[in-house]
């Protein structure tokens, strides 16, 4: 699978730099301290992913129009703004290896200038006149928020079930990816068939880059994750990996994972003890294939579009999904 | 004056009532600990300006839909929502004699919850499907956020401008109670001018209220305003009443002032001292003369319409932001 990365960042390195400029002048002339803060989250090395979906499904559904690049930021400042109040809720230290902005610049600040970002979002989404639009907008942003509040009052709980996990995912996750995905056919004025057909192609995708993330909690070394392994148990976050084992486990190896789990002190040698059974069990396995899964259904999402450039990258996103390390 | 807002409140009752239902089936059925911690908030004897000036808003138009009771809420749900995060930012301990959200859940579910009621917000306001009504509600948030980052970088800045106090006011209450009035003359589709007329009715309006809120932290007594008199100087707020009273006092009184203000555990003896610098100086009689004249702003806005049940219900508003209690 090498190269993958490379032939999407490739395909779509027109759009990704149209996308850096777009994110910069959309953030406008601000306070400083907003522009500082806004900047220490958005510019740290994301990858575009939720911009690029958006530009990639108008395309594929024949857009020409100038309003895509201004109007994918909108992705991107939504998926800053949760950060933003995530990474204060989840109490997280680092994100992509610099210390997380409610650590720099005090939860106040982190607060308002995630409400600001969201603000920021509404207003370009705005932009197009499409109600249509502004719906899927005011979706998200309410199955996000619902999803984060699900995640925290489920923090520990070690009976949540597979179902519960998806629940979580899909809010917290899917419905921003595939949000884009739907914004960006209705810019096109696509067909509701093909609306719905990218509709879905983003919901899995979310759910499988979801899954994969949470496996590389398991799997990453730190400095490729760029915050610290085991931050997910830390945070009283169970995922897949760990959900599925549980079912699996004998009474033995179920005290063993629960006591590792409780432990807000866990050493490496545990990590790594959890890792294994994590292995033995299988729910590293199992949530791999369920990831695959979800892979296929997203590509199967797009076989209704001619072949053609945008669909060529939707497909080796989706793929990416499962290999990428980070 | 007495008997004015038995008379708003006489002539809103049906209405007000109508408020208070749609804002319980409007939270729908969402998770246990968000509709409590909504509700700790949204019940705690809020007097529903907001909403209600949307409705009076429409009605003086000559609105006649369905659409007027659930579009209000939208200003209350974002109201509520600004008040969950900015008593978090501020370390407000009290909001209307009961102790802030965010200091009995926590700050986590106070920023969360914050922000599905802004997602709720947005949901409602798209229903009518009306483009214009979604881009007021994109600036009344971007402009707040703004209002509250600015607050919060100004805070204890002995030298902030009266221009600075006004554009922060503008942004953080104006702002919002225009937005409310503004839509309320989208919704019954109202020619142009007199969209303007109620839009300038509400700036002038939310100036007055804001200056007259700021007035009682000065002149009420701590059960009356439901929070710790001397609250907006221990939080580092400087208002009308003292940026007027510095500019006119000489060094001595200056340091004296600036000797309170600066001690977070001045004494109430020390606080009675500065109400008296305050009066001598003339800051609170400006302060008020200030309001007075955005009140009578407010009324002249609204001298093209005839007259009305609705008019004479929102000049009595006017009026009783300047002798409001609470």
């Amino acid at each position: 699978m090498s190269g993958l990365k490379e032939r999407i960042i490739a395909a779509a390195a027109p759009d990704l730099a149209a996308i850096e400029t777009a994110l910069r002048d959309n953030l406008g002339a601000h306070l400083e301290i907003v522009q500082e803060t806004a900047s220490h989250i958005l510019f740290a090395g994301g990858k575009r992913l939720r911009p690029l979906l958006m530009l990639l499904s108008a395309r594929i559904c024949g857009y020409g129009g100038d309003d895509d690049i201004p109007l994918s930021t909108v992705f991107e400042y939504l998926h800053a703004a949760t950060l933003l109040h995530d990474d204060l809720v989840d109490g997280a230290h680092l994100r992509r290896n610099k210390p997380a902005a409610h650590a720099v610049y005090g939860n106040s600040i982190a607060v308002l200038v995630g409400d600001f970002l969201l603000a920021r979002s509404l207003s370009i989404a705005a932009r197009p006149g499409k109600l249509a639009i502004m719906d899927v907008i005011a979706d998200i942003t309410e199955e996000m928020s619902q999803g984060e509040i699900h995640q925290l009052i489920k923090k520990g709980d070690l009976l949540l079930s597979e179902a519960e996990y998806m629940e979580v995912i899909r809010r917290k996750t899917a419905v921003l990816i595939q949000g884009a995905c739907r914004v960006g056919a209705l810019l096109a004025d696509a067909p509701e068939a093909r609306i719905d057909d990218l509709t879905r192609y983003g919901h899995h995708l979310g759910v499988a880059f979801q899954m994969a993330d949470d496996l590389l909690d398991y799997t990453a070394d730190t400095t490729e994750l760029g915050k610290e392994v085991g931050a997910d148990i830390r945070e009283g976050k169970l995922t897949l990996p760990l959900i599925r084992s549980l079912q699996k486990a004998d009474t033995r190896q179920r005290e063993r994972i629960e006591g590792i789990v409780r432990d807000e002190t866990f050493s490496p040698d545990d990590f790594r003890e959890l890792i294994d059974l994590l292995e033995t069990l299988g729910g590293i396995a199992y949530t791999r294939r369920q990831a695959e899964a979800h892979v296929a259904e997203a590509k199967a999402a797009l076989t209704t579009f001619g072949s053609s450039r945008p669909q060529e990258t939707l497909l080796n996103i989706a793929e990416y999904a499962l290999y990428r390390k980070v």
